[in-house]
């Protein structure tokens, strides 16, 4: 771990106001931590408002803050930026650089002759890249990481252990997975006849844009005629499943061991919850939300956040749908009150 | 990829009629795509009657169709057959035939002496084969496969990338399995005593059968006691989680992210759609449907279509529960109105 | 297989009394397998009184039983304990005794020279060991597992073929994980600004207590700015996800695909069932237990068991859901007759 002084900080938020932090002016900054857990010569973060009281009492040196809580931290030594979260992600960085690669190919590997890695890339032990494969510039492959036919990894990607890559698969720049991810596996395409299921050849391939980030043990398959496609930006969490034919769009967020069916089409900047099912085929416009949890059936209409259980429901809707739980419980209760209404006033009780 | 003549394809599909296609008969096709994306020189196909239209207009120089649409596009050079879906898969497979082994075993592998490999198999890299262990002929085991000891792969298995076959596992023949998947780990079993979980010895096998096809990051548990056993003809998709001790059916396809807690039994031609949990011990009969998301607690009496987070309702059932979702909303509003009923024709209103 | 007679029996488990064992004292038992499966020269044992005619009528030569079904079935070879389950699970292990390490290294691995493995460790092919990493004394690390820099795993740990472990990973005593589970990938945090999702540098550990079992294909992240924890003797089924900033108690059991977001705390001896989804943030008191198939919204705010897609019941009042739900298909005609009611009386019809 690094540790940082004023004028770096200075230099790495030019867009932030520094207040307050004369006397601090020649401390090695040791960290960033929580406002609880922040001792003397650490840089601690207010997230919210609600944290000011434990702002005050905090040992930091130094706070991060947005300026609608400059005034009640005044005493404080404070950075004042627009978006504390992103500063707090830039100062972290700091103090935790990035591992950079430095072109070091570990000689327990099997190249394909016909396999071209980019300069400055690492190449880890047991990894083998097949026929016909580019690895770019700037990436760092780790240990146990096979790579197929005809594979591309854009420039500055991180490949973590063990992560396979089947033949065709392309991958833009800076794209970052963890351990155990499989891409490029075949999409479940199968047609029943003659007494069992036929596969369907998938012979399309992945396609996954720039900047994408993808968690451990993911599974991306590849397209049946056509490219299962990934946009630029996108984040995956842990064990997160896209089937063959989906077109996700850019910026997508999908939470851990959520999933896609196949063909399903995501607008950009949409986000999907944890534990999330997501029929085939639908589709959901830019900006839609689903809640985590959730199981979808139907494309929703609008722009919304969806919750539940392939209820259609809106988060509003959904509120009043909770609250109403509890009288699902008695519900036959008061339908047997509903047929003692009808006989009190007459009305001949039917089958419901 | 190949390209394909017009006898390769009468030759392929003895059962076909092929209409209007003296024109091209020196044609090379070069591909078979969907009816909008497909060229001159390539073939499409019209999946249903929905698709005439788009036919019609299709540039693609040949046409698989069924019977019941050959009148509607008579202009159109057609291949004519009963179940179009399978004379494309068929006719794709030529374009993009499948990898054949060629017997060929990588220099950095680990066999152990007392393992057999069948002829014509091959042995990618960093694999490793423990004791007693038999692979069968003209197999592909790709690149860092961890085979244990005494397992048992069939002949014609393609097995993926980084797949692992703990002790004793069983496999038939022509098995498929995408990256990442494990086989035979432990069961989840325990016994609560003395303050502690203490672990039930697992000592049964997996035992698959014939023509079995798995996806991406999939587990399948030895058995407790006795074997989990999974039938011929099966598919499973990605992220599938098979219990230990289950007894799964020939021809059963089980979609994306569902899984199977301990001793669940399910007859032949079982369909459980993506993300769906089937609780132990119970028993799914032969045909039975489960609607992707569904998480069942109860066996099904019927062969039948279900549904739903444990509603144990038939899909019909749940087409109506689906309608009132909408009244759970408000449901308490329409209890605050047989309250009102109640005070006005004299009922004494009595806590629900 | 070993094979076993009633002597080492009798050492095996002091506590239990033995009857009607003399015929049989110098019998070599061959196996233990249920009442329907046991042979002459087995051992059975009966799970519960339901069992008791089948335990009659059973080959097994002797059977392992509770103090309370004893009379029942005096004229049989019985070893009576107060525990069924775990004197089974004692004697299962006799029969197949786990593999021990012998010390033994693949000369196929590359160890960091910083690296320290303890004595009498096994390292199988194709493993790789970073920088400062440690391992204890008593290990079977297996074949493919690959283990970043500063990593610790204790004395008498199992780690299962091709497991990952990045930078880090801290992993206490006679832990044991079983295929490609991947521990200490990064948090799933971003701060969306400027257009795009910026990553959260996610620089804390994963921490690991004494004697907990992973299945396979799990994935446990490292904290964001703290650690994720996970106490002793905890269970993890397979494809267990286990989010940044967890802090999981003692003792706790988790089931197949169940995954826990970020910042979840559960108590000492929670059991969360199959395919659960807990949401950020949540406690669950020591003891809760959540039924296999639920999704948690919010805390529970008791000690119980809780169960359903966020409900929000308890077991007893979700039972009364559930008879409900054939209500909730007709609620639609149910409401019509609150109308026709209103109507008879004179309450004006109003929209609900």
């Amino acid at each position: 771990m690094n540790q940082l002084n004023l004028s770096t900080l200075q230099s790495l938020l030019p867009e932030a106001k520094f207040h307050n932090t004369e006397s601090i002016s020649s401390v090695s900054f040791t960290g960033l931590t929580s406002l609880s857990l922040a001792n003397t010569n650490e840089i601690s973060f207010v997230a919210a408002k609600t944290f000011v009281n434990d702002a005050k009492t905090c040992k930091a040196s130094l706070l991060i803050v947005s300026p609608d809580i400059v005034d009640s931290l005044t005493e404080k030594a404070l950075i004042i930026v627009p978006k504390v979260e992103l500063a707090t992600a830039k100062i972290i960085r700091q103090f935790f650089p990035e591992k950079q690669p430095s072109g070091k190919h570990s000689t327990h590997i099997v190249l394909d002759p016909s396999a071209k890695i980019g300069s400055n890339t690492d190449i880890g032990h047991f990894v083998t890249i097949g026929k016909d494969s580019v690895i770019g510039n700037d990436c760092i492959i780790e240990d146990g990481v096979k790579i197929g036919d005809r594979v591309h990894i854009g420039d500055g990607s991180r490949i973590g252990k063990n992560c396979v890559f089947f033949d065709d698969t392309i991958v833009g720049k800076r794209f970052i997975v963890f351990g155990n991810s499989s891409f490029g596996g075949d999409g479940f395409g199968f047609v029943y006849a003659e007494g069992k299921h036929n596969k369907v050849p998938q012979v399309g391939r992945v396609v996954i844009g720039d900047d994408v980030e993808v968690g451990s043990n993911c599974t991306i398959d590849r397209g049946a005629l056509t490219d299962t496609t990934i946009g630029n930006g996108c984040k995956f969490d842990n064990m997160v499943h896209i089937a063959h034919n989906c077109k996700v769009g850019d910026h997508v967020i999908i939470a851990g061991q959520s999933g896609l069916a196949g063909s399903v089409t995501l607008g950009n900047n949409v986000i999907i919850g944890g534990a999330c099912a997501i029929s085939d085929h639908l589709t959901l416009l830019e900006g839609t939300i689903i809640a985590g949890g959730s199981s979808l059936r139907t494309s929703p209409k609008t722009k919304d956040v969806y919750i539940g259980w392939d209820l259609g429901l809106t988060f509003p809707e959904f509120q009043k749908y909770r609250v109403n739980i509890k009288n699902i419980v008695n519900l036959n209760k008061w339908l047997k009150r509903i047929e003692n209404v009808e006989k009190k006033v007459g009305i001949e009780t039917k089958e419901s």
